[in-house]
């Protein structure tokens, strides 16, 4: 038995409790499994005297996190606030810094200063860890960093946000719109303090875009990803949907082309007979596919805080095992820049729109489909109501340059009421 | 860029072979993730003219795989031959002594003589890695001795015998009887050369054993498993099951109780909801349970040259990234001897049987069961043919202890025409 590990957790909330927790029930076969005692020194949080149900009499408690992340008798600072900047990303880089390796759940922070974070651990000669910043308790982090290392990465997948996997499929089965399940959602806590995160597509794409840089060697670049989120989505889309064989998920992908890396977080349609459409209410699933490995489905709770912490425990048994891998895989130094490519990969698409009681409405509609190179697969058109009448159409594969342009050319023909939902179809 | 890591590859069949090309066609992006070449010094197999699709010209050629695994300039040796003992056990031992680090795909020989070669491992200071033997591509060892190591784990279960779930798919989907589909499989080169390592369980046992022995830290205790085939399932079973809800499914569980080591490979009657009755045809399912992270389920290929040939490239990269994990997860001198435990976990069964038709004759089945401490939650009756009349049965949550003790009452009795088919509902 050499020494033990010695943290540092900054955060008390859900998943900071979570982890105290599991350093303490199952320290017996942490250490049988590690060779180490794993111990915490100390602790920071907001509030000293709120009651979070576990003792903290045993800890140092530092009103500092900067402070306390560069105590001499700490090895791992656990990065537990949440935040893209401010006390997180200060912390991180003094623990960086003074030589410590570092746990982080903090999605944020990793999305948007991932790659500077990274050349610090390595000019540190320190590590880096995140596994509970992407889908709470699948160990995906591993599965794709190396797990699946000897593969060229073809494309990653997920449904990581469990809020809106919720509504959608609360929707559904309950046959209420939109704005009804949200509030719902709200009233039970599952809701970020600022919704547009969840609903927006913004903790989702945050993800996706670490995985995207595991996967494709590339500097983490969330702020290139094309983004929309689940709020536009009605009833009726997913009725259509199902009617159709579909379900509506808040799907993220992201694979490289031969024009640059594609990264959207976006509802898409996916068959109800896969793995991602079958994937119900809260949980999470996230999708490797490799040259040689195939496709590889993982599931599991996204969020929470036993499987969150589970995931922070998971980094710091590497530690104290002593596996040590670069951030994102490779050296931070070798991540390239990638080119931006906004959905070049080419798909059928679902359309919905109101047509017009207009003679020749839908020939005008065919005629802009027909132009833009669309080739009509399926449609259907209702009957009409207050004047319109719903029409769908799943078209063949297309770009999404062509639909672009053919909801421009609808902006012209004046035979729809309002634009058309445009929803890719994502072959999985 | 330190120095290359040399492999020795014994065994060039499907596995072997995946292996060299992912070698070749990957070597960029592997000594960009490792930091290191990785290269292929010696080949070994049993036919050195046979035509494999891959130029062996620049690898030494080795009659003998031990001498092979001892080479000066070998790194790891890369045990794709296969067998429990032989030649496998022989070179894998001989590379160890000769202080090589060893990857192997031998599901066989780990779950037979896999405490003594952990030992061996340990006691030469080299790791003993075996990500293919379970599960194909899936990286289920990683993410179990990895992934989850801050869980105590409860449960383990897998559909791990593509072939099995083939059969049984297929059986079902065209509404053949087990013989008939059974020779396709054959013709189809889907079946061992002894078909029982599959249809009778037991390669699907071995990879279980492995499992349960990282689950639980426990010494790997194949022949302490329950072992039951599918040769056994009828397709009245199968579409009797489906009218209730179920699927039929080779499944795998361990899970360790107050009583010892339960380890159970049998086919079981699973919720058509679950990510395991939704899993057709060959591809395989691990779900792994701990008491934080919750449920984790992991789909993927399990066999096919790719996808294991990924699972024995993550072990290659790992040991060139210095990734040096215990063979069973903790030190193989901690691993406890665990008590067999014989199916103590309740669960409700499904039984069917041929009533004879004599006067009293439920009557007698009914007491038998409520003799036994059986209660009955379905019952269904159909009409008499040919004498006889079928009798299906979903207990409540029951015992093996009791059912067993049922099936000897049952003899007694004399109103069933043959022994009732007995099958655990495996609550998922």
């Amino acid at each position: 038995m050499t020494t033990p590990l010695r943290l540092a957790i900054a955060g008390l909330g859900t998943v900071g409790v979570g982890v105290i927790k599991m350093v303490r029930q199952n320290a017996a076969l942490i250490s049988a499994r590690t060779g180490r005692d794993v111990q915490i020194v100390a602790v920071s949080a907001r509030s000293r005297d709120k009651d979070r149900g576990v003792s903290l009499q045993n800890y140092d408690w530092e009103d500092d996190p900067v402070t306390m992340a560069t105590r001499d008798d700490v090895d791992v600072f656990v990065e537990l606030m949440g935040g893209s900047d401010g006390p997180a990303k200060a912390a991180t880089e003094a623990a960086l810094a003074a030589g410590k390796d570092v746990v982080t759940a903090n999605k944020a922070m990793l999305a948007i200063h991932g790659q500077a974070l990274a050349l610090a651990a390595e000019e540190a000669g320190r590590v880096l860890r995140y596994e509970a910043a992407v889908a709470g308790g699948i160990p995906v982090i591993k599965a794709l960093t190396e797990g699946l290392a000897g593969n060229e990465i073809t494309r990653v997948m997920g449904v990581m946000n469990g809020t809106c996997n919720y509504i959608l499929t609360r929707m559904e089965s309950a046959g209420l719109p939109y704005d009804e399940v949200f509030a719902e959602a709200d009233a039970l806590g599952y809701l970020e303090a600022d919704p547009t995160l969840d609903v927006g597509g913004i903790d989702a794409g945050h993800k996706l875009a670490i995985l995207a840089s595991i996967a494709f060697g590339t500097q983490v670049a969330f702020d290139a990803m094309e983004l929309e989120g689940i709020d536009r989505i009605t009833i009726e889309d997913i009725r259509q949907a199902a009617d159709m064989g579909y379900k509506i998920k808040l799907l993220g992908v992201a694979q490289l082309t031969g024009r640059g890396l594609e990264q959207r977080m976006s509802p898409c349609l996916v068959p109800d007979t896969s793995p991602l459409g079958q994937l119900d209410g809260g949980t999470n699933m996230v999708v490797l596919e490799g040259d040689h490995v195939g496709q590889i489905v993982l599931r599991g709770a996204g969020a929470g805080e036993g499987p969150t912490a589970s995931a922070v425990m998971s980094d710091i048994l590497d530690i104290a095992r002593g596996i040590r891998v670069a951030t994102f895989g490779q050296p931070a130094t070798r991540l390239t820049q990638a080119t931006p490519a906004k959905a070049v990969t080419p798909a059928p698409y679902y359309l919905r729109m109101q047509l017009l009681d207009k003679p020749g409405a839908m020939a005008k509609v065919a005629t802009v489909l027909g132009e833009a190179g669309i080739s009509i697969d399926r449609m259907r058109q209702y009957g009409h109501q207050d004047d319109t009448a719903p029409v769908l159409i799943v078209t063949h594969k297309t770009t999404r340059a062509a639909i672009d342009a053919a909801r421009k050319a609808f902006d012209a023909i004046d035979v729809i009421a309002e634009p058309p939902v445009t929803l890719r179809i994502e072959q999985v």
